[in-house]
């Protein structure tokens, strides 16, 4: 048996190189009883890997109340590069499982938490991550055991804590849990059971789990999902060559509205941000659509300290090396907090669907994925909202050539501007599709017609403020309910 | 008056894309009192500027039961990339004042913060940053009448915490400790106050101040630093080619001590974690010296929870765009927690300084800069150890064969390697400079012989267990004594 896992342990080492060269990234979540020995099956799962080839993570499950990012955010953001693996000692199981059992969150909640975990592990699947999922099962008894062992020995009986003990008494209940858990999130990466209590057979289970999906991956190729359609309550939008770009605005009247929209924009923050409500602002649009000028109309009356503005560039090679929602996941605002995105993770849908930097199916799962992840911050509480900078082709080369004739902007236009604009037609197309998959009416885009920019600037404003209304309207109502 | 804000923040405008041309990174520090507009100040000088030009972060002053990283964490972590300005809204002031008021530091401790933020302030100063730091003053009458104010309005009640409240009964002692520390902390970036009580005229001279410095690098250049030398007490260190290489161990010997030493290295991680104490390791050395068997051997008892590998490998473009220890300070393990890094921040002094990847003052000027990073660790509680992983050329050429004609190891070297040893001369040159200089006291360099890497990883283990047992014994110590 001995030499059976050695002989396990070595074909792990021969795969990891190709696993690095196939940049496959893995993620292993180990989740099971107190003392059934995650610890110990991670140790032994690594002893003979290169250490810069994974890393372990111990997410601690955070009370409901210190919790200032969606459910998702702590494995969100933890997720392994390409080529590497991540061990995960406990993780979203863990966290779903106390909570409802210690009442932290409701019933509809944890509902929606088991499916934000099934969308999770899917995108990350279709992005061609290795997800492998353990449990390490023990029964009460030998949980007992190993608690007391633990206790009674006083190097290790600051290992038991209330928690566990806890997990003790109400084992029933949290075998329940664990097994409605299991049977509900096992739809893109399947649960397999360890038993604690056989140490070396679940290790070697573990390791020829593991083999069998690297040798799998290695053998078919990365995994590229397929694009798929779920239903989601969209809203109706019109075609970009319908909008009329004619609205605008007098300069009295602008100042004058400006003014008091702005100050108003100041009062709400300060509602936000004692209420906890987090916002999160996109801006996509033409180049020289007025998208700068339009983001510092509202970024002026809020409090420096409760806001961030995120410029979204071409992605940095680590960002380039994990799932593409990744760098925005990392950007989230915490609660009570305002980021303003200018661009955003559109970008699958635009650039790198017309540049050719993802496959055809990556952007055509992309509307389901950016929809999912939208309603998950939706579902958190916050306010999503996507602005389209919209002007004409005329007013672009209009902009264009005054910034080229114009020493002091003459750093905002670039070739790849001119370049862009030849391809006005196809991604006209392409906002098109986006404008009608992916304007949800939990994330609904709004066309802001920018011919006159400051039109644009009020508009902006005032959508905004309805919006932030609204949020603080149902937030007070959903506070005082309980 | 009001006029002449206007221009100086138009004057503002204009320079800020060519702060972006010439990638100059701003930090801009505002401290103050409690009510004296801090926020309002910050939002002035943001209010024209291009959003994505700037960021503000509001560090909180953490207990420091609840610091799980060195005092200059929050701050060091913060610094802006190359080309962008980041305002932090209180910082390193208000916590060292803090803390120091309330006995939450004892003096020595607050004398080694104050020589720390000299240190921080320098080095940022050196590799090119503008830090500019304002302090915005009010008297007790000027801020008991503020927070009274935004008491009685019920929607800014919230505003004042206990905090504030306390700074106002004790307003003389505090008075003493902010004048005592910016007395203290003026070499590098020197102290603005600004009258806090004159809202325009606070806003005129911190615009007045910022543009200065702007034109003042605008026309004399991004600063570089001048090397120099500060005193640590350093050991006394062989130069490389007096190094015997000729110990070897035997077999059987190596694998009754490997178990030995490693059950013991378990026994002390789980010592480490619970008196707190973070560790980090260093490992450089010549290719092929054994640096990745030796890390696997100290990793493999460890509990994966309680430690992490840190491969460094070049910097990537948003490492580049910092100061270079940056990349360093987000890799700090938490107290109680183990660092491995696989290669560090030396690559200053060796790579860098050999390739020209930065110029002669950086690299010369790093010895000091480094000698300060480690002693902020050791000053934390830090165990600091750093491996030379030593073998001859000799000895490299027979591994670099033996990995070419070996298929399964053929990964493993790349012609970059072959090109680095015919540099061995220069490299030897390198590193004997940086073992003469910066094997300090707290943070030694030991060379472990590697021809033979059993014995190699033998030393290693033995001297890191040795200097974690000194570790526990000093915390234990020191707890008892206070």
């Amino acid at each position: 048996m001995a030499e059976d896992i050695r002989e396990l342990r070595e074909q792990l080492i021969a795969r990891q190189q190709k696993i690095r060269e196939a940049k496959i990234p893995i993620l292993i979540l180990v989740e099971g009883w107190a003392a059934a020995g995650k610890g110990g099956l991670i140790k032994e799962l690594i002893s003979e890997m290169d250490p810069r080839f994974y890393n372990v993570l111990s997410p601690a499950v955070v009370p409901e109340t210190e919790m200032r990012y969606p459910f998702l955010y702590p494995y969100a953001t933890a997720i392994p590069e390409n080529g590497k693996v991540m061990f995960l000692d406990s993780g979203w199981m863990e966290s779903c499982v106390r909570k409802i059992l210690s009442h932290e969150i409701t019933r509809p909640e944890y509902r929606r938490r088991v499916r934000q975990v099934n969308e999770f592990e899917r995108q990350l699947r279709d992005g061609g991550y290795i997800v492998l999922k353990l449990f390490l099962d023990i029964d009460r008894k030998e949980q007992m055991e190993r608690l007391l062992a633990l206790q009674e020995n006083p190097d290790t009986e600051w290992r038991v804590t209330e928690e566990d003990r806890w997990q003790q008494r109400e084992y029933k209940r949290f075998r329940e849990a664990y097994d409605e858990f299991m049977e509900e999130t096992g739809e893109a990466a399947p649960w397999h059971r360890l038993d604690g209590s056989k140490r070396k057979d679940a290790v070697r289970e573990a390791l020829r789990l593991l083999l069998e999906k690297m040798d799998g991956v290695l053998s078919a190729g990365r995994y590229n999902g397929d694009p798929f359609e779920e239903e989601f309550p969209l809203l109706r939008m019109p075609r970009l060559k319908d909008v009329d770009l004619s609205p605008s605005i007098e300069d009295e009247e602008y100042r004058k509205e400006l003014k008091k929209l702005q100050s108003r924009l100041s009062e709400l923050h300060n509602v936000i941000y004692r209420k906890k409500i987090p916002v999160v602002v996109c801006y996509e649009g033409w180049d020289a659509a007025g998208k700068g000028g339009n983001i510092r109309r509202i970024a002026y009356p809020l409090d420096p300290r409760g806001f961030d503005v995120m410029p979204i560039a071409s992605p940095e090679p680590h960002e380039l090396a994990r799932q593409y929602l990744w760098r925005f996941w990392t950007r989230l605002p915490r609660t009570g907090h305002i980021t303003i995105f200018d661009r955003t993770w559109y970008g699958r849908v635009m650039v790198e669907r017309l540049e050719g930097f993802c496959t055809e199916k990556d952007w055509k799962r992309a509307y389901n994925e950016i929809n999912e992840f939208e309603r998950q911050l939706t579902d958190w509480g916050a306010v999503v909202l996507k602005f389209w900078i919209h002007i004409d082709p005329d007013t672009q080369l209009a902009r264009f050539t005054d910034r080229q004739n114009t020493p002091e902007k003459q750093w905002k236009i670039t070739d790849e501007d001119w370049r862009n604009r030849e391809k006005w037609p196809q991604y006209e197309v392409a906002v098109d599709e986006m404008l009608q998959k992916t304007s949800t009416e939990n994330a609904p885009w709004v066309i802001i017609e920018s011919n006159d920019k400051k039109y644009a600037r009020i508009k902006a404003l005032k959508v905004l403020i309805k919006a932030l209304e609204k949020a603080c309207e149902e937030k007070s109502r959903k506070d005082m309910e309980g």
